[in-house]
């Protein structure tokens, strides 16, 4: 069965998801729906691309993702598709699905225009469950995108922070912070290899005026509970951590803030 | 595959929610089950009411909606089913299923009685789990409603509160107030119709002491951002809402308040 | 179809959940995914193990119960599944599955060692998504636990407060608050059949210095709304309860907490 996704920051009190859902269920009965988030801030374009782009290269083939942050619900912002590897990604033309797209690969993009597939009564404010469900649930059915609107050639970026990198220097940033209060920073597994960090690493990070040296490790329990550590874990990005704690309520940094990291060996 | 839907105020933290789908998954292993809200305010029938009736147009012909708001779970109150147009109901005789059964079309009604189909040992506290979810299992598989239990001719309704309404005056309510803040007043799409308003209005409203006119638009991003604006959303209800903002900690309102309108122009 | 469930502390607001059932759907396209609960306190495997051995009772035969609570993930602790009666349960080895798995009966124990069949690259701190869930996913599809690891002798346990029992005093103690504020204790329905307590029997309670004189009943109702309770609800454990209220709210209790009860009649 195929698998559509679901992103929102519609949150699960109100009926909303479920009226997606069922407008989806509507028209594909046989797929599977998952939940990516719906608990994204309201509006939060960036945190809904964050944990698109985390997430998607773990579903199945031919998976299609529906992504809803959408203050701009009704305006002058496009509906699309973006075709790419393996993949369909259905939402409003903010930025939202750019990063998540772009991480398996964008072969083609489509402008929903074709509004005789859609239900028929469209309201202005609610295009997850009027616009983007069903477009999510055609293209699982097998329905080529042409079929829903017309190919066009670009889609808005968003802008997204790269940490700065001198030598053994780090100009990082906190880009989320987890359920646990992990740190998620934009470091990337990639500029760690660069900088042959590895388990055993040290770096020396000052917060809020007070100096901290923190090991690089592979996993939280390698340091005693209670303590700091600083790893990659499962989205590929470095994470300011502490082991059964929580970083965040211990250290006091927000989403946004700066983090200057010196590998110190 | 039929659809069987949950709304519920069990909340998702404990293993409630799952030990019903648990017992409905051991009669009907088929049903897609979708949960319209496990978040509902606890005993609060009326906005268990709300969330149900809003959503269940958009579920697929021969749904199944399941709801369990119960403060009075093992005493005096009924166990039905409501036969709609189109739809099952089941769940308590407080009140909760009706607004979304006569939304759809009342046909008949039945009382729960035949215990012999229910699991064995049935708990006095939670028919969600050993009377409601199994019942509609037994109705997604294709069981007849009166092999459940006897025809009954009525049912509980819930005051609702309509709004009067008086030439270009309008004195509403704040029936809900949703996940962005937008306040959901009692005023209907017709209500609107009736009094000719169209996108372009202008509504004048007092709210504690304050004045304001809010211009009535179809969409949000009619209004800059952070300015007030009155719109028809999904729900076919008139809501006061702040562009990419949160009304309700604007103007401080809850669910309950009062708001007079006057249509200006 | 088979069933799968999950239990997790990863919350829902991030994309942990999603990402662990991706992975299992790559592998289980057909397998129905339930949610026990994934916001269980953060490494608080006791609340874990709790939820689970309450709900799996409830579930299909066959079902596959993967349950991530895991502040040792990466470090020393097995991966394990536990092949129980009826059920598989998957997760690390601290203390989560066995409640719930002696509570249906363990036949056999295996440590997860075959890596090759895991996914090529499993990250050292989300087993989850990398071990956890998609070893589930093999068992549902039928494959033999003796292909995915080795038997062992034993699994951790964790201690469970009994409560004392003495003629008619009960030295209780509050192993769980619900969502409604309902006091679980830890006296279980047999310990209560013992001392023949039966609906109309009374309990003396002596809670922050006050006196209270509760009933013992079948159902909330029984009582007038607001007053306190006592009953067994639907988890087999005597709660203390409000009519339509907030008991842990009202008594300003909380987990793990002592309950002295005496049977006054």
């Amino acid at each position: 069965m195929t698998v559509i996704t679901l992103l929102t920051d519609y949150g699960v009190r109100d009926s909303y998801v479920a009226e997606v859902k069922g407008a989806i269920l509507k028209i594909a009965p046989e797929v599977t729906i998952v939940d990516i988030s719906h608990d994204v801030g309201n509006y939060d374009i960036e945190e809904g691309a964050f944990h698109m782009a985390r997430s998607v290269p773990y579903f199945p083939k031919d998976t299609v993702h529906v992504g809803v942050v959408d203050p701009g619900v009704g305006g002058e912002r496009k509906p699309i598709i973006i075709q790419a590897q393996g993949a369909y990604f259905v939402g409003p033309d903010n930025g939202l699905l750019a990063p998540a797209a772009e991480r398996l690969g964008v072969e083609r993009i489509y402008e929903i225009t074709n509004t005789n597939m859609l239900p028929p009564k469209v309201s202005d404010v609610f295009h997850g469950r009027d616009v983007f469900g069903p477009t999510g649930a055609y293209l699982a059915n097998g329905v080529e995108p042409s079929k829903l609107g017309k190919a066009v050639s670009d889609y808005i970026r968003i802008l997204l922070y790269e940490p700065k990198v001198t030598e053994s220097h780090l100009e990082a940033r906190v880009i989320h912070v987890d359920g646990f209060g992990n740190l998620v920073t934009n470091v990337t597994n990639k500029i760690l290899s660069n900088l042959r960090v590895k388990s055993g690493s040290m770096f020396a990070v000052t917060i809020h005026g007070r100096d901290y040296r923190i090991p690089y490790t592979r996993h939280f329990s390698a340091v005693p509970v209670g303590e700091l550590v600083m790893l990659v874990a499962g989205g590929g990005y470095l994470e300011l951590s502490i082991n059964r704690g929580n970083a965040q309520e211990h250290l006091d940094l927000k989403k946004g803030d700066r983090v200057n990291l010196t590998l110190i060996r």
